[in-house]
């Protein structure tokens, strides 16, 4: 036991159950540890507490500093949503029965419209920000609209409320359905937890050369990616067709330099093995949208194949295709695609409890290349955590948690920083 | 408008918007209106509100006897659970990676043993009378144990709280595995609206002299009838291997006089078109619980294929191989089922949600043969009601139902008797 760094001085000091993913383990359980935070938000040190006096002595805290966690109580990383549309908050749920793209030009296109106006941004984005930390989303990777202010107020707000952010200004040049609806520029890096992430739509809205500047703009300044990838098979045709000189949907995105290891793509359905490959070859990762690929029938990614090939994978809500802005939905509707699966093919390996909590909170951190300073309770990452009380009063669980939700999530930490509850209620 | 009944008095009387399904419409939105509720739990009248100041000379309220359902509320029917094990309640969501005959011995078997205890039974039946009352299962169709006792204090918890139920205690006489568990007989009919409901546990732990002998005590008696049927591929080899006299597993229980206008089979997934055809001639009903069918990995069931042969059909939870007992969890997850059924098969005719909502509170009431006296807002019938407010503070939903959970469920209804919020609290 060594304290490498002797200026830094203890926030926090947590007692009890501790969940979370390694490298090794699915998940790993630690009972009757302690845990310390340091002033920057970093964890100093996690030990069985038969060593806390030691521990109290080495980092110079007291009895009185320490959370005791109770009987039902444990601490988990926060989870990472790589997927989310902020914008599209505002109409969650609504007209799930249209497939993408025209689903795109009835509802998405018109309402991102609406946040060239300011207020209205700022009133979704406060609501989608305060929403998703209050169900334990510690890291969200965001599409804004093609609105620089407005993608900069979500920037703003995340910091605001404490979050860590991806924050993509959306990208899209060729979009005729919704003309005036058309822009390219990038966020500026201007927040410690908040980055820009370069985001061209997808594929069939934007053409060859705002791809290519995009990719140039990105490597060029070690720039996060996100797009979209094969959601559904009528969108695959279409890029077929848009790029003729594509082998595939994925060999677009590469010939554009987008695939990086700093790239996330999100849903894949309809990759083939060979696109898989590519992705691995790249370092690129997917992003998981159960809720949404089932709610608008877009297909259901086979995650056990995706991990078989070695592919970083997390977990997105993919609001508002996804109804739910809660990880915990999307862990849930993981495993219910992944029973689907099984039974469509008994031969299928269903994915486990145990997995999907690690592609909640570990993958998602693999998935933006963030695992170097969060995704688990490793000495030197920063403190993103959730506090669980399975028992929590006129909560909705009254024995075991198969029905958790954001009442069992008691407190939210991001880098040492208590973000929920909120400071004004 | 008359009065035909000139001794009840009025005891409720709402004004605002109440959703509900009829006979032509999936979903029926009244606006502005006036419903009031009798002294004898009746609706007595629904009429547009313009008729207010007649409704109420002629029934004798006054204006500060109306409740004013706010802009984001409105009053919808009690949902119906059709098929629930209370006595899983205490295990929700545990193991659910075995295949239905191993979970079965592993986990259900040994723990319904346990309700020999009555204090044991007291705890859970009332927490899940509770629990379900406050997510808006003012019916629910339950599974007990086989003990008498603990059937009948469950009957007695739900009556007590003002739920409408149907209570069964599980008949078997084959279970080799745990060889106490035997045992014949059934519940009294002893509550207005709690009713015995003859209850083999499905053919494979049954006898077919037992199972004659709950035929003809149901239709002697004129009793309601519930059980398992083709809910897995495996199980439904079984009972091919057990009943080789049977050309199916619905004709098990037809030829045991199981099938009758007033049984309600969960599950149904692997029926054949014939055994449908069956069901239909008979008046049985099918109970859908997509929840448990994709945790357990069972099947999926084919509603629209069920009800083009008019088939009654209602949504189970079935608690706990369902691990939510919410009915708004079983209206999602019958939406994804039906959506996963069109990924695999794009002409598969997807439910709408308005169908689903139907299947949840007036195709409940259908399937439990009850909708005489609940499922819908018609003059007559039981107020079974759910006042829904899709605003509350601190609520699950910022601006859309997509993600409403028990806390949008701010009043319950049972025959016009508020029983949430619970009276003690
Ligand atoms: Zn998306
Ligand atoms: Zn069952």
């Amino acid at each position: 036991m060594n304290r490498n760094d002797t200026t830094a001085r203890i926030a926090h000091v947590f007692r009890g159950t501790f969940v979370h993913s390694t490298s090794g383990a699915a998940v790993e359980i630690l009972q009757n540890c302690v845990l310390g935070v340091d002033d920057q938000g970093k964890i100093a040190f996690i030990e069985n507490d038969r060593d806390e006096e030691s521990l109290s002595k080495l980092w110079g805290f007291g009895a009185s500093d320490i959370k005791q966690l109770g009987q039902h109580e444990f601490l988990m990383p926060g989870m990472v949503d790589t997927h989310i549309h902020a914008s599209q908050y505002s109409y969650t749920g609504t007209a799930l029965d249209l497939p993408l793209l025209e689903w795109l030009n009835t509802y998405t296109f018109p309402v991102e419209a609406k946040y060239k106006d300011l207020e209205f941004a700022n009133n979704v984005y406060t609501k989608v920000v305060r929403r998703t930390l209050k169900n334990g989303t510690t890291t969200a990777c965001y599409f804004a609209t093609i609105h620089t202010d407005a993608s900069l107020l979500l920037g703003e707000l995340a910091d605001k409320f404490g979050q860590r952010a991806l924050v993509g200004k959306v990208c899209m040049d060729c979009n005729s359905a919704v003309p005036q609806y058309k822009e390219s520029s990038i966020l500026e890096d201007c927040y410690p937890k908040v980055k820009p992430v370069v985001t061209p739509r997808f594929a069939p809205s934007c053409s060859s050369s705002l791809l290519s500047e995009l990719g140039e703009i990105a490597n060029n300044n070690k720039l996060h990616i996100q797009s979209h990838i094969s959601e559904n098979k009528g969108e695959v045709e279409l890029v077929k067709t848009l790029f003729p000189g594509c082998k595939s949907y994925t060999d677009v995105y590469l010939k554009h330099k987008l695939l990086t290891d700093r790239t996330v793509m999100a849903h894949g359905c309809h990759l083939t093995d060979e696109e898989l490959e590519i992705f691995h070859e790249t370092g690129s990762a997917i992003s998981h949208c159960p809720n949404s690929n089932i709610s608008i029938c877009s297909g259901m990614l086979n995650v056990r194949n995706v991990l078989n090939h070695k592919v970083k994978l997390g977990l997105g809500t993919d609001v508002a295709a996804g109804y739910s802005p809660s990880m915990l939905d999307a862990m849930r509707r993981t495993l219910d695609t992944s029973k689907a699966l099984t039974i469509q093919d008994p031969q299928h390996k269903t994915l486990s409890f145990e997995e999907v909590f690690r592609l909640a909170t570990l993958g998602g951190s693999e998935a933006l290349s963030l695992d170097d300073q969060i995704g688990n309770f490793v000495v030197g990452k920063d403190f993103d955590a959730l506090r669980v009380n399975v028992c929590v009063p006129e909560g909705p669980i009254d024995l075991f948690p198969g029905e958790g939700d954001d009442r069992n999530i008691t407190e939210v930490y991001v880098a040492g920083r208590q973000v929920v509850p909120f400071p004004d209620t």
